[in-house]
């Protein structure tokens, strides 16, 4: 199992605790010099707020973890491929590697983004130099999801 | 004066409390039924927290008032052009009417998006038949952000 993995069962693990509170599993942690600085799970209907995505509470809780709302030594680590608005959190917040698990065609970023990799004159809503891992534990991370909706049908 | 520059005003209000807090001067404020239900200025600093932005603040503070998380009937005034942050949270909280004072060629979300406007193919960050106004009270909104940066130098 590889550091990425390891890190991803633990946004997994966030994930379920989204599931168990009836709100779609998405998970993320956040993660600096090997540590877990930042967690955080779905909870736009507990909370009542739009907001509340996993990657929104974990940039949160990391900014408090470190004392800096720059989180430029940081991974973040989330089951999901983050919305347009996390992405734009992503970038203000600095960090320079993004490590994802399943795509989200219909409401990813990159199917709103002109340019997602950035490049000479592309846009990217990430740090100029920040990097994206994709596809880690995708499968995990889909599943998860898909069961959460089957059992509501 | 119309309505619109009305509570463009109110989102200025906001703005200048930021700036007396040592804060990049952007407010907003959200109007359902002639009524602000939610306000909010930019505290990213204050709160050492980069998803601390206006928008964000007024969004959370609207569904609290409204007590539901979609604010349907209900428009945005805000001092400056969303960044894909804001313009993603708009989207998902699908608010009808979008009302911009100064545009931000630099960090507005009509930078990243291949579609702003959205239209038969494109993709929209807000709810598809969302309407946008920009430029109200635009040089005032601007003078604001003008007079903190030249304060700072």
């Amino acid at each position: 199992m590889t550091t990425d993995e390891r890190y991803m069962l633990q946004a997994l693990a966030e994930a379920r605790r989204a599931a168990d509170a009836g709100e779609i599993p998405v998970g993320a942690v956040i993660v600096c010099d090997n540590t877990i600085v930042g967690r955080g799970h779905n909870l736009t209907e507990t909370l009542n707020d739009v907001t509340a995505h996993a990657e929104m509470q974990a940039i949160t809780a990391a900014a408090e973890t470190l004392g800096g709302k720059y989180l430029r030594d940081c991974t973040l680590y989330v089951t999901l491929e983050p919305c347009l608005m996390c992405a734009g959190a992503i970038g203000w917040a600095q960090i320079p590697r993004i490590v994802i698990g399943a795509s989200d065609p219909k409401r990813g970023y990159t199917s709103f983004i002109a340019r997602p990799e950035g490049g000479a004159s592309g846009a990217t809503p990430f740090h100029p130099k920040a990097t994206v891992t994709t596809g880690v534990l995708a499968d995990e991370c889909l599943e998860l999801l898909r069961s959460f909706f089957q059992a509501r049908r």
